[in-house]
């Protein structure tokens, strides 16, 4: 037997910790191929637990990596065969749900669905949501600082934590599970720990804001002549819509045509010959007089020659069939393996940016396609690069250099909402100049002298 | 001549720094009857003379006060003789206001109003607004992550700066000016600066976003029967309303009755026999929709016994008269001498607190009045007790420790929004745990190690 999973055992129980062969059948995480590799996983049972485990491993300078549902994408939880894998998944209580002061209070491995689900019932909605909302957790959407498709509303995960509870590299408890949203006392601490990807502490609970459920949601696909014209349609619908408009997904053509072509399941509701497609939603209050406004503000959008075509959601079944082609990204696939891209850059340097890379791309190799969509509302796109699989590891440096570099001079931010992880660390230097790099290494080392949580991810060190 | 007005002087110029002598007839700030006291003031004309100014102090151990418009309550830029202040007072440059990315990007010492005014002819707002609009500098209220009066719909400060550039102690400048939404890049430094009082960096420049202009407002005064029928209106509206509720002021009787009775200015829009009163905005798009929908909501709330009586602002005339009681807060001053609080708690623990707060004021002494209003949308009230004079003295320690020890119990917090300074210091305990202030010392030591940076305020310490 291990003598650090003995060791562990003792502190979480037999039933907390398994060894390194009990995880060779544990997938890696969502889209994996490969298995879990750890000389250990331990489950705590309680914050208590967690701060006795991390005591433990930091007092013998054990690497500890934290993991939440395993739906990331840039390898952000990855552990190697010496690290030992924290998982949260047997902290799942929803503790408390407020409906007065629109607030739950949760252990870090509650799902999102769960949350979402169970707030339901009180007329409330947690608005974070993803396509991962089933496996991902609440902590793990914190430590990320998820997004998702109603930022432009509600705003990221940052924006509905209210308060935290974390546990330090060396065992401290900081609880810091303020319910308010208002508390000007000193420095806002949680803002460490959300979005550092488990490098400085282990969120174990969290105090999240709800708002109210919507009474209404109306939907429409739009199409539109240019860029600009997608551009003046966010301004135009965020001003005409008073404050409901909840989310506006921009489909370049090329992505629109292959979510719409068979064998991908959905037909067409506008014709393919438009260069740009918008998914718009708006929430409210009133079926009928919302419905009124919405088509109100398409009528003037189209007068105004900011759009070309669209076709209103009738029924739910109508915006489920919008949302499911929008959704339905492994279409990418079909022609190649793919390159995926997470960026964000100023709006009026989007379309530049695109017909830029496509043509560098094109100036690398000809066996390839791209597929461009994203949440246009909070300035973040998702660029899909296809290629022939026998190319991939030859040109994926090459164009991850240039899909890349030209974000630097657009002040564009190589990962808009996937986070870093250890698949865009090489980058981060093309959005976080050095003083800022020093800055958050100097956080890491105070908060984490010893380098044991989450070693080599974000920031390079670790362990000595 | 003092050598280190001399000294400051070849960085920035002799217009650049005021000595000891001219700062005698310089006001110590907003409400305040004293004057300026510093070894000198300094005005460095650009980011480039901060980070000078400051590596010259750190080398030499000289503590520096930042200051912005001087419009905080809380002591949070007091000076003294032997400090050198650094004003932003000459870096008031709107540097750009970008339409499409509904951005502005401002030198610190850009007032509130001048930015407020800038960004109308485009269509747009920045949504932040307080009384102290005209003086308080934009770098200020990053500073303080001040509030005010829209929370509710648009968030504080901290929810409005997109990016930011701060110079830290020892003359680093760390140039974060970012203008993105979303923006997943390793831990998000400008956090730290906002809200933390000056005491981590200097704020030199700041990218805001930018709103929609609402296209119509609407805006009534209401009277409840109860505390439970308040926190229903809140939810009520919130729902139905869709997003377009802007403000949700609450005003207890005492405070009601003060601003409209003689020599206050108002008159009572509605009886003065209720025991709650809301001052209720919503900002949308629409005047005739909008307003159908906000007097739907209220005969709906009518129904429900959520509200005694109402009154619609049928004109901006009606709607400045409503927001002229409101804050008409100098009304307190006719009896006797006013002590104030910022604080926050859960909506569900507001009328208990209230109710012992006045049981125990009676027992310390009946020579007081309590006044009691808030933004109760975002749980954040404030307290006015008045004393006569001659008790103040005496009373405001036992007072001030019985408004705060009852927030402690209900998790609530000494500063909702003004801050601590040196002002709330000694409660600041009540609200954050000792690994809570343990961290923020050593968050305080990593920035700025020799402890140059507004010494003593928010945390002890300071300059050895």
């Amino acid at each position: 037997m291990d003598p650090i999973v003995e060791a562990l055992r003792a502190i979480v129980g037999d039933n907390g910790v398994l060894c390194a062969a009990d995880l060779a059948s544990r997938s890696a995480g969502a889209l994996r191929a490969d298995n879990l590799r750890a000389r250990a996983l331990v489950r705590p049972a309680g914050t208590g637990e967690v701060a006795a485990v991390l005591r433990w491993c930091h007092q013998r300078r054990l690497p500890v990596v934290p993991q939440g549902g395993l739906t990331g994408l840039v390898r952000g939880a990855d552990a190697g065969p010496g690290e030992i894998i924290l998982s949260l998944e047997r902290m799942r209580a929803i503790e408390a749900i407020d409906p007065q002061q629109r607030t739950a209070t949760v252990q870090a491995g509650v799902t999102l669905q769960a949350l979402q689900e169970a707030v339901e019932a009180q007329g409330l909605v947690y608005p974070l949501d993803l396509g991962a909302r089933g496996s991902a957790t609440l902590g793990g959407t914190a430590a990320t600082n998820a997004g998702g498709t109603r930022v432009l509303r509600y705003g990221m995960t940052r924006d509905m934590v209210l308060g935290l509870e974390a546990v330090l590299a060396d065992g401290t408890v900081v609880s810091a599970l303020h319910p308010l949203i208002k508390n000007n006392t000193g420095y806002d601490l949680k803002q460490l720990f959300i979005g550092s990807e488990g490098t400085l502490g282990v969120i174990t609970r969290l105090v999240l804001r709800l708002r109210e459920k919507p009474l209404a949601t109306h939907t429409t696909l739009l199409a539109a002549p240019d860029f600009d014209a997608v551009a003046g349609l966010l301004r135009h619908l965020d001003r005409a819509l008073g404050g409901a408009l909840s989310s506006f997904e921009v489909m370049w053509q090329s992505f629109y045509r292959l979510v719409t072509t068979p064998p991908a399941r959905s037909l067409p509701p506008l014709g393919q010959e438009h260069p740009f497609y918008v998914l718009v939603e708006a929430q409210g209050a009133h079926r009928e007089a919302d419905g009124q406004r919405f088509e109100a503000a398409l009528e003037a959008a189209l007068a105004q020659g900011l759009l070309s075509d669209a076709v209103l959601a009738r029924s739910d079944a109508d915006a489920q069939a919008f949302w499911a082609l929008r959704d339905d990204v492994e279409q990418v696939m079909r022609h190649g393996t793919p390159l995926g891209f997470d960026i964000s850059l100023p709006i009026a340097a989007m379309d530049g940016y695109v017909r830029q890379v496509q043509q560098l791309l094109l100036a690398e190799t000809r066996a390839h396609r791209l597929y461009v969509f994203g949440h246009l509302g909070d300035g973040n796109l998702h660029l899909v690069v296809t290629l022939p699989h026998a190319d991939l590891a030859r040109l994926k440096p090459r164009i991850e250099a240039l899909v890349y570099a030209e974000l630097r001079a657009r002040g564009g931010s190589v990962s808009a909402e996937h986070g870093i992880g250890l698949e865009k660390k090489p980058w981060l230097s093309i959005t976080r100049s050095p003083p800022e790099r020093a800055l958050m290494g100097a956080i890491k080392r105070t908060l984490d002298p010893a380098g044991i949580l989450n070693p080599g991810k974000l920031l390079d060190g670790g362990a000595p």
